[in-house]
């Protein structure tokens, strides 16, 4: 839903100028990227294993291969990995009616199996998969259609509750200055426009960010590899930072908020997210810093009362006494990554979910708004 | 200087006793490597560039090779850079003698111009080339064993001011429990032993460590190439870390001590350290973990009232935007690179240098224990 002065214009005179000013107004919102996209030829994705240095798409044309790419991380980020799923009951059903237009329904559980054990920590591919799977009642005939209407449906209101992100969390910022964020949250995590990043977009558009600073993000590197690409594609100012700089810039000012994504946020506020970010909550609540965490609704899980419960998982190790292939540590030495972290909410500034916006976040605050009385 | 029971045990029965347990105390101090060794054949240098994946000396026979091996990172970490310039003096002496037994003293100024620009940065260099000169006066004929008994002694003096600081530091630790470490400050970065390294090894020895935590310490990865290899050589149980999970890792609890080195402390007691330390600090602080910093007297500058007076440099951006000679940013993005970072005073719970040990440090404190009076 838009605010106005855009929604409610009716089809009068001014509604042309109003479609001109959306049009003017995205054209100015950077937004060049999607990670993922459908075409009469299959599932088209950007490789982003590649990235940043060769710019190249897969095409998928089945389910196994929506499965294989999820798997092998061709996609990331939880909300490009629901699109991707969706779509990919899209290919299935294809390819399930095609062969068999009496028993595809039946024949489809196989995929649906397949596509939900592809990365079996994503909360989001299982709602994607069931939401479609939801839609197969209703189908007669030939179902690619109306399942490709309910997956591009999918993709269409993950974009929409980025950019409505997007301009509450600009909204809040209120003087012009640099932001440093973490991670990948942009339009490659996502169907398009992005959670912190799509903030950031935003923001930038709007005039209020001069600069950006991106936390490399090891060990994966996401940072590096993926949102200084993103940045420089669309246009926006970028510096790469190695990780442990954060907290010296910040000391240096000139800095006014940090803008981070999350994995899950607990009923009380706090903040699972990429290793790293209770890091930088801390020493932006020492440096005198902002921080803003930047998450759709269905993030918050209100069944989880704190941060406590949330399990942390430990990756294998590869990645940090490797990089690229090289060995960087001594054999002999072990190591331990976490993946994602927990910032306590007594360290978030503020919460914006498409929903709206939670400012110093509680459990109170929080039921508020799950409750729709923010 | 030793303290009892080892020192003033004269020739007694005794003293074959305290050699031996000197002995057996060494032993037990996981204390294997030295990054600079004089042999008779010249300067032999491990070269720090091939570590962990390769373990190669170098062979350096002239004052224009040891000032490439310093500028080309062969050696690293200032102790270690000030004792390699010491050795430099004698090999350059020895060459300018031979040619030219008249005129040495004159020639020989060349190569401490030469030595003394290798590493501009590096105040412990002019410090040890102006030592060395300065026994030039006293020097009739062959000049090679005067200057490398004085060569030898500086590196003697900063291994022992090192096992000072390492029993200094040790006591500080209270009770048995896991550390983190930042950058590499070991026998690598000095004469031998280390300095925040030593304290670890010290303690280690001691019962008091159970586990080492490791920074990788982005761009360089000093943490992941040198401090891992240093502490498996050394048999010191190492866990090799992101530099952004070390906030993660203090919440979790287990971590006690956070204990890094310094380039230069100012007479309020602010630290300059490597870039990354003052993000542990913070963190440390937050999660009610110790902060040890742990550097040779000769560190502290008192000409410098603050951290504010201490220039902060920005290297060329190259680490960042790669690794290991591989691309890792997009083309078009900009790096910022700060080299190190200044921590505050209120952050530092002690700082440790051989002369001894400052609780809480401030400038009153800072100044007392520079005048002798701690």
């Amino acid at each position: 839903m838009l605010e106005p002065p855009f929604a409610a214009r009716g089809r009068d005179r001014n509604h042309a100028r109003a479609i001109f000013e959306v049009v003017t107004l995205s054209e100015t919102l950077h937004d060049s990227i999607r990670a993922v996209e459908w075409t009469e030829a299959g599932l088209k994705l950007l490789d982003q294993r590649a990235l940043p240095l060769r710019h190249v798409h897969v095409l998928l044309e089945n389910a196994a291969e929506v499965a294989d790419a999820i798997r092998d991380m061709v996609v990331r980020g939880a909300p490009a990995i629901g699109v991707t799923a969706a779509y990919g009951v899209v290919l299935a059903a294809r390819a399930r009616y095609s062969r068999s237009p009496s028993t595809w329904r039946q024949d489809i559980e196989e995929d649906f199996q397949c596509l939900a054990a592809s990365r079996p920590t994503a909360v989001i591919l299982f709602w994607a998969v069931e939401r479609m799977r939801g839609h197969l009642t209703g189908i007669t005939g030939e179902p690619v259609a109306p399942l490709l209407t309910e997956a591009r449906k999918i993709h269409e209101e993950d974009v929409a509750a980025n950019r409505r992100m997007g301009a509450l969390g600009a909204a809040c910022i209120q003087e012009r200055g640099m932001v440093l964020t973490h991670c990948n949250t942009g339009s490659l995590a996502t169907g398009g426009y992005g959670t912190a990043l799509g903030v950031i977009r935003s923001a930038y558009s709007a005039g209020k960010i001069e600069r950006v600073y991106a936390d490399e993000t090891r060990p994966w590197l996401q940072g590096a590899r993926l949102t200084a690409w993103e940045l420089v594609q669309d246009e926006i100012p970028v510096t790469l930072i190695a990780d442990a700089a954060a907290a010296y810039l910040m000391k240096q000012g000139g800095v006014t908020w940090v803008i981070v994504g999350s994995d899950r946020i607990a009923a009380n506020g706090d903040v699972a997210n990429k290793i790293g970010t209770n890091s930088l909550a801390v020493a932006a609540r020492y440096h005198g810093v902002k921080f803003m965490v930047v998450a759709p609704t269905s993030t918050v899980d209100m069944n989880i009362k704190s941060g406590a419960e949330i399990h942390i998982e430990n990756h294998t190790p590869d990645e940090v006494l490797s990089l690229g292939g090289q060995r960087i540590a001594a054999t002999g030495a072990v190591t331990k990554k976490p993946t994602n972290n927990k910032t306590p909410t007594e360290l978030v500034d503020v919460i914006v979910m498409e929903k709206g916006v939670v400012h110093r976040p509680n459990a109170e605050k929080m039921a508020a708004m799950m409750r729709g009385n923010s």
